[in-house]
């Protein structure tokens, strides 16, 4: 494989070229190796998905099935102007496809064949999401091959995107279609709080739908903040019930499995994240003696949103309690990755905490950190978890963390250098171009002027020209292992989910996907078919231009 | 009427800030007089509304059934920890409302107990849109009291706010409850343009009924521009059917007349804009005769946004066109208002146009603009209607005007004095405060910085706190009608008309009803409740901070 794609990339170079200005694919992410030609194929309508695998596993069973239907749901017209009648005399004298094989590559037996869900959950040098999609032009079957069956499901996705329908046809142009493709990065993820503002099950399985059709591979879970702890932990069933928003806006230990297994067969993992020690305020209502500063006043003195609250880290029972949390947590969460966060602790709260001092006992409040994280990090290495840290655990302060610890970064992108500088490895976090709440005014009471930290907008544009390896040496480039758009929920919640996030966080899945470097212009097509695919999907994708635009490919550039 | 309201302020002000902090009903807009007192009351579930008006318009009943409907439905929790089950005890020893009674004062016959879509359409002078609402705390009828059936209907809408739900009982707190209410400016709108991306009919209905909920009486329905035109306008189908964006995407005067119908029950007024000369683009698909520079390249030279098109304003074939067009839409629209737009023109679009050159036969632009304006104003003025138009038209053109005829300031709120000093009346709808699509980026392609000219972000705030009367003289202020936000929708759609409009679009209809000068942490609690109802009812209004601030009025201040 690996010298199939150093052969290829000048015969995609020219045929990515060949295909504009009028894209005859709206494939997102765009694949890093594509060769189309000349000739339209449309789909029999008895189309059907072989599986040639021995013994499949239920979840790739399952998605054959859900790519299957979405062929003939998604009733996507072509974005030009007629909607793809002008396609239909060549649609009318094409090859008609009727089958798609799925085969593992290699010396595959049934042991090998794992469910996708397991794929899924590989450390990142085990992941192997590349897959090869063959498309002939003449109607014979179509050939979809991988490794693993979670590169099998990445090339069902890519397979999903080839297709149009014009009066009731479904047909793709460009045939033959072949594609060679794995990520750039590992990691592609997207954030979601829902701590500040509560979000059904529902809410989150649309979204991972959504996020598995970009080929993003993990959900960043900030699940409980300092406003709620929605999460039923086992053993620790007080936190939520004392501090969910009400009963009925819980994940359950059984909610938490189906949204794990849910992603899972989607290619996703979900990396779950109980900040600490900060942005604890809320487990006060069920342990007030674990926490310090707990909704002290002003809030501003001692926290960077209301309510303020942190574990009294220096405290030996409150590590133990921590210790069992987030044990417990982790045990519900498969995923090889845990985020103990570790942003915006705030010194005052400690200060002005008198057990805290008394605890603190002449260390520093770095001091008791170190122990406090080395307790939470030992236990969860034991239970076979990396651990993820924003990134001032780091740069903040001189802690004894593990190597392989995962840095967040998230105050500026720019502060990648410093943290590949220690060693770390990176995750592209940046609120200058991938926090999807900003730009939306600020939202604390009694504040006319109501500008906010993290303004202004973040755009799909400013998040697709990220260059993730900017200000980093050669030898740093490989701790870089890719990024995500989050969304924070202060003034979000299942209202606009939908709209906030897509299709803007999109164009993070393509930078850490295909690569960085793409210019806005040539996306910009694709990009309007993947909202619009999405919105077909049931997803309330927004419009990026008004549909004059979305016709009329690049008619609406500023130079046009 | 005038004497009561005169006397009423010292006791008004007395007893609204008796009820702070904790609000004890989410009125919004806040009434300009509410008295309230210490009493718990709940409302019988056989409650009934008496409609006593004699030979009521079959608006006015449905209104009042829609009402009752909404009492039972809203289910509303109160915002405050515990969601109402701290009210539980008053609530179980509570007196019972079983009776709403609606009477019209004076000396009505049934002559004058017109429906309520009528009395929404009398020019400004005439439409009388207040009430009185009485709710005796010991549980004998509530008593809603006005002069006109559209004062009944505000008043229905205010009743319908004063209640919460706990337990499965409806109930209020706060009474007896005495409100004199009527609007501090006669225009307070909404403005949607339909032309960037299509709304189909439910997303408009939707729309106006959230903006009847908070007494807005306009749709300012900005319906076509140089994208599409989906107007079907008797006479000149051809542009639809040419300029629509699909067959489907078009309103029909049978749409267009339940639109009016849906509104006019609901005491709004819809306020149509047919943008000239410019802003017209897409009428050259059917009738390329009549536009200059049509889709001319590059489009930055002709127009703000592509396409480019404007109307031949010097031809007479044109002008003649432009009339019949406006007359045949005029028919459509009951309203005695009609808005022919003239912002933005372009004046190299004129400049390279050989027809238009030749057809100003030595005239400037401006004296052309002159002849075509008097011939659009003078044909809408002989079919009763009363111009609209952009602040462009006032000034920047030395044009003659019709002395009624009205601006609408959206280049900056600060030129409503210049207008004001014209002698002409002001719509505020200033990009500075009321712009609800800015602070999403840049949108036009290939363009990575992705900045937009009216960033940033309007929010709620900026417009709650606007003064409609700033920089003008006591002699001008007469002159505001009142004004509007206003959603462009070049990055919007159905698929996020709700959150981006809501509860944003609440803050200037209080600021039109209830008169500037609220504080923001006054309002936000009640803004909060508006929002929750808003859903309650289905409108996907947004969140505007993290539920545990919408739970705990004020403890999210800057300084709590």
């Amino acid at each position: 494989m690996v010298s199939l794609i150093l052969l290829l990339p000048i015969l995609t170079i020219l045929s990515f070229f060949a295909v504009f200005p009028e894209p005859a694919h709206a494939l997102w992410p765009q694949p890093r190796n594509l060769q189309t030609g000349p000739s339209t194929l449309r789909l029999s309508p008895s189309f059907t998905i072989t599986v040639g695998v021995p013994n499949p596993p239920a979840d790739l069973l399952a998605a054959a099935q859900r790519t299957r239907a979405l062929l003939f749901n998604d009733k996507l017209g072509r974005l030009v102007l007629g909607r793809g009648t002008g396609d239909l005399k060549a649609v009318s004298s094409a090859r008609v496809l009727s089958h798609l094989t799925l085969k593992l590559d290699g010396n595959v037996t049934t042991t090998t064949a794992r469910p996708i869900s397991v794929e899924a959950k590989l450390p990142f040098g085990q992941r192997d999401e590349g897959y090869r999609l063959i498309v002939p032009e003449d109607g014979s079957a179509a050939v979809l091959s991988a490794n693993s069956t979670l590169g099998l499901f990445r090339g069902l996705t890519t397979f999903g995107q080839l297709w149009y329908t014009v009066s009731g046809t479904v047909y793709t142009l460009g045939a033959p279609v072949e594609i060679q493709d794995s990520p750039a990065y590992p990691y592609r993820g997207f954030m979601l709080d829902t701590a500040r503002n509560y979000f059904p099950v529902s809410d989150i399985e649309r979204t991972l739908d959504a996020m598995s059709w970009v080929h993003i591979n993990t959900l960043h879970w900030h699940i409980v903040d300092s406003q709620s702890f929605p999460l039923v932990v086992p053993g620790f069933t007080d936190i939520a019930q004392k501090g969910a928003y009400s009963a009925d806006a819980v994940y359950t230990p059984q909610d938490v499995a189906n949204i794990v297994s849910y992603a899972g067969a989607r290619g996703i993992d979900v990396l779950i994240e109980i900040d600490t020690p900060g942005h604890t305020s809320v487990i006060s209502k069920a342990h007030p003696e674990h926490i310090a500063c707990a909704e002290a006043k002003p809030w501003s003195t001692y926290a960077n949103e209301p309510p303020a609250g942190q574990l009294r880290l220096a405290s030996s029972a409150t590590t133990n309690f921590t210790v069992g949390l987030l044990s417990a947590v982790a045990k519900l969460f498969p995923s090889p990755l845990f985020s103990t966060g570790g942003d915006e602790i705030n010194a005052r709260c400690y200060h002005d905490d008198a057990q805290t001092q008394n605890d603190l006992a002449g260390r520093s409040v770095e001091q008791a950190l170190d122990v406090f994280t080395q307790a939470t990090h030992g236990a969860l290495k034991k239970l076979g978890k990396t651990p993820v840290v924003w990134e001032e655990m780091i740069l903040n302060f001189n802690l004894t963390l593990s190597n392989d610890t995962i840095a967040l970064v998230w105050i500026s992108s720019s502060d990648a250098a410093a943290v590949a500088s220690k060693g770390f490895r990176v995750i592209h976090a940046g609120s200058n171009s991938f926090y999807l709440d900003c730009g939306a005014g600020g939202w604390v009471g009694d504040f006319p002027a109501g500008n906010s930290w993290c303004e202004p907008y973040k755009t799909w544009q400013n998040a697709y020209t990220f260059d993730p390896l900017a200000n980093l040496t050669t030898a740093q480039a490989p701790l870089v292992l890719g990024g995500q758009q989050l969304l924070w929920t202060e003034q979000s919640g299942p209202q606009n989910l939908d709209s906030i996030a897509w299709p803007r966080a999109a164009a993070s899945a393509e930078v850490f996907w295909s690569g960085s470097g793409g210019n806005v212009s040539a996306a910009l097509p694709r990009l309007h078919e993947l909202g619009y695919r999405l919105r077909q999907r049931g997803v309330h994708a927004i419009s990026l231009q008004p549909e004059w635009c979305a016709l009329r490919p690049f008619a609406c550039d500023l130079t046009a």
